[in-house]
């Protein structure tokens, strides 16, 4: 019979057990921050309605979805993102959830886009939403839980920053400057282009929407604002986004991470739903792509025919913090070692060591039993290669006299225990 | 703007923190069984290859699959089980890999197919296998991690049974019965179908195959070998496949759950690949389909082009389990309480209420703050129906004294911190 390719499809990811040790540390601080801050787990089928997902979506990531149809003609698609499908399942119990709800997820997303460094054709992405309030407490919540994640990923504190900024300021700073409220939305998806396409590509951008050079050049100079006192100045002591922006300072402070925040004027976001606060994170080069980001988006549950509500957000993906999270600690970040191998001499001794196994999986312990009798020198050098703690060997004067030794793997020191 | 439908697509599962109390409950007992028993996790893209898939599955699954192309023309699908693509790493890193292996992963995977009771289109699978060794300790490491995931979700021993064939064994007895080797394949299909269709369609199906109605009642006669003694007495004592079979209902003593095996010659299983043990566990009454099954497969990497390899696997997937826990458990199963609920009157409590919420986080407790300030009427009422242990609220006196008090929601008793 022919072979057939043993590669996974282009874009997509195999995980072997030594690239889990990576998604498993990342995955289970995700899951610990949530818990944490007590926010409530949710999930969805990774197939969704096409029409849902081109409804919500902003127009780079309509053009990149993964549709397809089922065999009774339905158009389906792999979700870009999870947030169309959040909207969907809180609208359709709008008026039975307990709001302000907070939940949580962890979800494969796809989007379909040329292959570079970092960019795959699918990625897990840990979402928190807090919907039904407009207190800024969701923000600084949403960022305390990421900022936990973070730090039990073991990321250092000054290898990384949170850039922050507002929607709702830039389009204060935008009406100060003169340009029309109609036209924000289109400066936005124009100015979040920036770093990707030339100045000169974003302002030819910005012409075609309409403005005209004198406005163009305003909009250049606001992104030139480089603190949030620079920002107030222009907006006033009594900007709703400021005092918004600034209180958000404070909480920070109260729970630890204020120094982790970092005004960003520059930060846009792609997407059109955000109307409030806005934030991306990076490591502190600048090497990477953005870590995580999001806002506040309170149009997004009208967006799907559902009651406006307010809402944040927030997405964090698993690839690129992989990629800064090996860069910082290295390849061989340590992993605790835990549990037991058990391995015997021949087939005579096989059967206590099963009953030894046994015993110590009943007490909670994690036993790798050997399936084959082997020699010791060889068990011993598997076992060093593992992630067990402690190693047993049975021989056969072990079962004789009912006592073995227990080597401690990380200690070198061996302890006799009855079998 | 006109409002879509809130609903999942058909056969796909929403699933609300309520729904996830009880998934995750299964998705922890997997996990926590899989790593006691020393499984290493592995895992891969939900889109496969149709090629791989086509290659590898039975006939009936060949037609389920959810096929689409992407972009490019590739010819893609939605996996509808994990074992091809687990052929295909393990065939990739063949020369590499440290076998005997042991490897566990929570996919999820998805069929096309009418909608009945249990039945969705899609559903997460655990799937343990061991691949490079023909010890039976295989085959019992992978039933005891089962038996220890089924007792960790709360499943009494009592309620269910794990019923035990062998390919090999109704090979041997087809064989005794003078049925030709090359015939065994398309028996053991129609047997399958048996409870599915009338044994008269069994027949014709056996018929069609070429066996003569002699044949057909020999067929027929075996599946009424009630006992391993029986099969025994048909097979003779030097039967490998009794001695096999014998060897492990031996460890399972020792392993402790040999009270939970039942011969059981009508288990087959569906796809073509198993060549040795075979299994499938069920609920006491029999109301449900199998809650998991699996066996020996030893054709399986040579299939897909790798080098002939034995290997044991189980597929355990989360509807069928679910619906028996909920029958058995109840819908309201408790859950433990845990971690603290943070209220406060008014807003000016609430930067005492984030200092001491993070206060309590830093010490690994579990914190929902409250977004709002509400009457204590009302925050007690929220925190009672909440999963959490502790509720403490903040008025302007405990800001004023700087003491508060913590209510224990399970005691209701009261005790005294400083803030």
């Amino acid at each position: 019979m022919s072979t057939i390719s043993f590669e996974a499809p282009r874009g997509m990811r195999d995980f072997y057990p030594e690239d889990m040790v990576w998604r498993n540390r990342i995955f289970d601080a995700w899951r610990d921050a949530a818990e944490h801050f007590g926010f409530q787990n949710y999930d969805a089928c990774v197939v969704e309605s096409l029409e849902l997902l081109q409804r919500k979506s902003g127009e780079e990531v309509s053009e990149q979805i993964y549709a397809f149809e089922d065999k009774s003609g339905r158009k389906l698609a792999l979700r870009p993102e999870m947030t169309p499908t959040l909207a969907r399942m809180v609208a359709a119990k709008q008026k039975r959830l307990p709001f302000p709800i907070k939940w949580y997820t962890m979800a494969q997303c796809f989007r379909y886009e040329r292959m570079t460094r970092g960019r795959k054709r699918e990625h897990d992405q840990w979402n928190m939403d807090i919907i039904g309030s407009q207190e800024v407490l969701c923000e600084a919540e949403i960022l305390g839980a990421a900022v936990y994640a973070m730090r039990a990923m073991g990321m250092p504190d000054e290898a990384w920053r949170i850039h922050v900024s507002s929607r709702a300021l830039l389009g204060e700073l935008l009406a100060v400057s003169g340009i029309a409220e109609a036209q924000h939305p289109a400066v936005f998806i124009a100015l979040d282009k920036r770093g990707k396409i030339s100045d000169e590509e974003i302002a030819a951008l910005l012409c075609s929407e309409g403005l005209d050079d004198g406005a163009i050049e305003k909009t250049f100079r606001l992104l030139n604002v480089t603190s949030l006192e620079e920002a107030t100045a222009l907006a006033g002591e009594n900007s709703p986004a400021i005092q918004n922006l600034k209180a958000l300072f404070t909480i920070a402070e109260s729970m630890g991470y204020a120094h982790l925040l970092m005004f960003d004027i520059a930060v846009i976001r792609g997407l059109s739903y955000y109307t409030g606060i806005v934030f991306e994170a990076f490591d502190a080069q600048r090497k990477f792509r953005a870590i995580f980001g999001g806002g506040r988006y309170d149009s997004l549950l009208a967006l799907v025919g559902g009651q406006p509500t307010p809402a944040v957000g927030m997405g964090f993906g698993d690839v690129v913090v992989g990629e800064v999270l090996r860069e910082i600690l290295g390849e061989d970040a340590p992993i605790a070692r835990e549990g037991y191998c058990i391995g015997y001499m021949t087939a005579a001794e096989r059967s206590a060591a099963v009953c030894l196994a046994t015993r110590l999986r009943t007490e909670k312990n994690r036993v790798d039993l050997s399936l084959v009798a082997q020699k010791p020198k060889h068990f011993f050098g598997k076992a060093g290669n593992s992630n067990a703690r402690f190693a047993i060997f049975l021989g056969p004067d072990d079962v004789a006299s009912g006592k073995v030794q227990v080597k401690d793997l990380q200690t070198r020191e061996s302890q006799e225990i009855n079998l």
